[in-house]
């Protein structure tokens, strides 16, 4: 199988939206009149974001949802992507999972695969997607991490920690029962980008970014742009790691007796949750509950914006706690 | 120094036209009213694409000029691009020069970086391309591999054959006299993106493609894509090797005694060339002058396009000679 068999084979199709799809030098894509095109690109390297023996369709899945979560932390609705792609050798056994996997994403959201490149080397996924963002009256509809503004609430989507616990059990750090490790697994493999919650919070959110880092890492990216602090619930916050109901539930008896600090640490500093962080003045509290329940995505107001500089961990009982927690950081 | 301060040393500057650069989840553009994006990706790989120890200055700009070499092909005016970028450390001696080769090149196109990826694992470079192309009275004015129409002219920019020629002596297949190699291996690490003869080619040439895996095996792409044949001077091709000319002043004495064979195959099969290959009707060819004296770029007609379906070949006597080039491939 050659290069441009295998492109054929596996990845070219038929284009639906784009004036121009693979096969050319360059794809052509037409954005519609007065919008702003939304552009995002995350590369994924065969041991440092995935093992090697990774479900493949996971792993096509996986590489356009974190691409997706970032047009959908800019309330981008998604329009293409493009896929380059290392790989070892040409094999099919690997390619047409891959594939697929990435393709019914990629289908799910109307975001179809428009170009790119393919190559021999160590196993890389880079990917670059593209989406639409309305300018009304001149004004961006992008949500960016600078606009949170003191006083705001803040919420974060879904669950978290449970990817980073997945991790831990995968290289031996932490033992799981089966359907523990089960639910865990499909939050580290095949997470779930908000893009619809995204769409639905425009005009309603002030700052918004997608958790990958760990939440108080990236929080932290939203309070330096937008010049403001932050106090977090720590324990609303631990509540949302969906494993540790599991702990609570059977009393401990499925080995899940990891200590409060344990579940924070999780919940805090996990990264790979691809949930929306994102803030909202006071008066769009209702606004808010509506997008999530239009959109049919848990949000849970976990603190709130201080003019204050810094972060704030409180805990249940409104006491400070130390923030130790570290955000990931491929060269620190 | 962390993945940030990264970003920030090398990479991060102030954006100048686009809505929003490098530091939130996407990067936004906001396209010219009438006008397509065109959207290219290219991935280069340690030990695939480039040595180990090639000098990072030349690995920045050769980085972003096959990029923009795809877009030269399309007649798309560069905008933007992202990087996303596997590096096994964060080194400054490597990131350093590279940053600067690479925006050195951005700069001399008005192309700037506005966001990426930055991550460890073995050395990797994905940059995908954003240009712009009018679309006037409903009509792109993109150049495509389709267009080609029998009784085109056939032409190609510059020279031919000496990136490869170059290739071949870092590998030690060959031996090259010092200002030889010297001029060789400025066309394999520093080749020169036709962006300016793009341009002036819109609404001139019929169609196009960039040389990237040698000059038959690219021309079968465009013939494929406008479902036409063509005749091509391999002996007016040959000439085009640069080094070639080298054999020919010097009588052989520098040890460039290769056979007709030799520099055939360099010219017509070598790659890594970068320039543009293009179709023109007859009519146009004193436009196609005009184009390639504004851009001051070097234009040669090498052959026709036919009705009839297949590649010929013909020596400087105007005989057959079989095509037995193959295109370069990555799987095959």
């Amino acid at each position: 199988m050659g290069e441009f068999d295998l492109i054929a084979r596996y990845f070219r199709r038929p284009v639906r939206h784009a004036a121009l799809g693979i096969g050319d030098d360059c794809a052509l894509l037409q954005p519609a009149a007065d919008s702003q095109m939304a552009i995002s690109s995350d590369m994924l390297v065969q041991g440092r974001h995935f093992f090697a023996d990774t479900d493949p369709f996971k792993l096509g899945h996986k590489a356009l949802a974190v691409n997706l979560s970032d047009l959908a932390a800019c309330a981008a609705k998604p329009l293409a992507f493009t896929l380059a792609l290392a790989l070892p050798q040409a094999d099919a056994a690997w390619l047409a999972p891959f594939s697929q996997g990435l393709l019914a994403l990629a289908d799910a959201h109307g975001c179809e695969l428009i170009g790119g490149d393919t190559t021999q080397g160590p196993l890389n996924i880079c990917i670059t997607v593209f989406g639409e963002v309305p300018v009304v009256s001149g004004r961006s509809q992008a949500l960016l991490r600078s606009g949170a503004q003191a006083g705001d609430h803040l919420y974060v989507s879904g669950t978290l920690g449970d990817a980073r616990l997945a991790l831990d059990a995968l290289l031996g750090k932490v033992a799981l029962p089966a359907d523990v490790l089960e639910m865990a697994r499909a939050r580290l493999e095949m997470p779930t980008p908000r893009v619809a919650l995204g769409l639905a919070l425009r005009g309603v959110a002030s700052a918004a970014i997608d958790i990958s880092d760990g939440l108080l890492g990236d929080l932290g990216h939203v309070l330096e742009c937008s010049g403001a602090g932050a106090t977090v619930a720590a324990d609303t916050a631990t509540k949302l790691v969906a494993a540790s109901a599991y702990g609570i539930r059977a009393g401990g008896q499925f080995g899940l007796k990891f200590s409060q600090q344990q579940w924070r640490a999780l919940a805090l500093a996990g990264g790979d949750d691809y949930e929306l962080l994102f803030t909202a003045p006071p008066q769009q509290r209702a606004a808010v509950l509506a997008a999530a329940q239009s959109s049919q995505t848990p949000v849970t107001q976990i603190g709130q914006i201080d003019a204050e500089p810094g972060l704030r961990l409180l805990d249940g009982q409104g006491q400070p706690l130390p923030n130790s927690y570290a955000a990931f950081d491929h060269f620190a």
